[in-house]
C-alpha cells in the first residue's frame, strides 16, 4: 500500500445521508418491508428509506471550509428540515 | 451511559447503501452539482446520488443469518446489479 501524506489540501470526499425523521411515517419503506416479508425474509422487522450523496470537493478546499459548506448544503439544499434529518461525513 | 450486554440475539439494525457504479453516468447527481455551483458553492466538484435503507431485524436473528439475508436482499431486491453497487453495514 502506498504511503499517503495528508496535508489538508488534497481533494476530499464527503457523504451526506438524509433520512426521514423517526416520528414521520415512511410509506415507501413500509412497502419494501412488506414486500421483503412476502418474499420470505421474515427476519426483517422494519425498513426506512433515505437518500445519500457522495460529494467531491475541489482541490485546495480546507477541511474547515468543507465542513461549513457541507453543513449548509445538507441543511438548505439536500434535506427538508421539516420532515428529514441529515448526517455529514467527511472522508479524506 | 448504561452498560450493554450483547448476546448476539438482541434486535439488530443494518444499513444498506446502494449507489450507481462509478462508470455509469448519474444525471441527477450532475444536476445537483450544477445547482450547488450556481448557488455559489464552488468548493463542490462532483455529486453522485444513491439510496440508503435502514433495516430493523427481528429479535433473535443471529448475526450470521442476518448477514446472509441482508446480502441476498441487497443484491436481489434493493439494487440493480447491472448499474448499481451496494454496501451492507450491520450495527448491533
Amino acid at each position: 500500500m502506498p504511503v499517503r501524506f495528508y496535508n489538508g489540501l488534497l481533494p476530499m470526499k464527503a457523504r451526506v445521508y438524509v433520512s426521514i425523521k423517526p416520528t414521520i411515517l415512511d410509506p415507501q419503506g413500509q412497502t419494501i418491508c412488506s414486500a421483503l416479508i412476502g418474499l420470505g425474509h421474515t427476519e426483517i422487522s422494519s425498513v426506512r428509506q433515505g437518500k445519500y450523496f457522495e460529494i467531491g470537493l475541489t482541490e485546495g478546499t480546507s477541511p474547515v471550509d468543507a465542513a461549513k459548506a457541507l453543513e449548509e448544503i445538507a441543511r438548505d439544499v439536500l434535506s427538508n428540515p421539516v420532515i428529514e434529518e441529515y448526517r455529514v461525513e467527511i472522508l479524506d
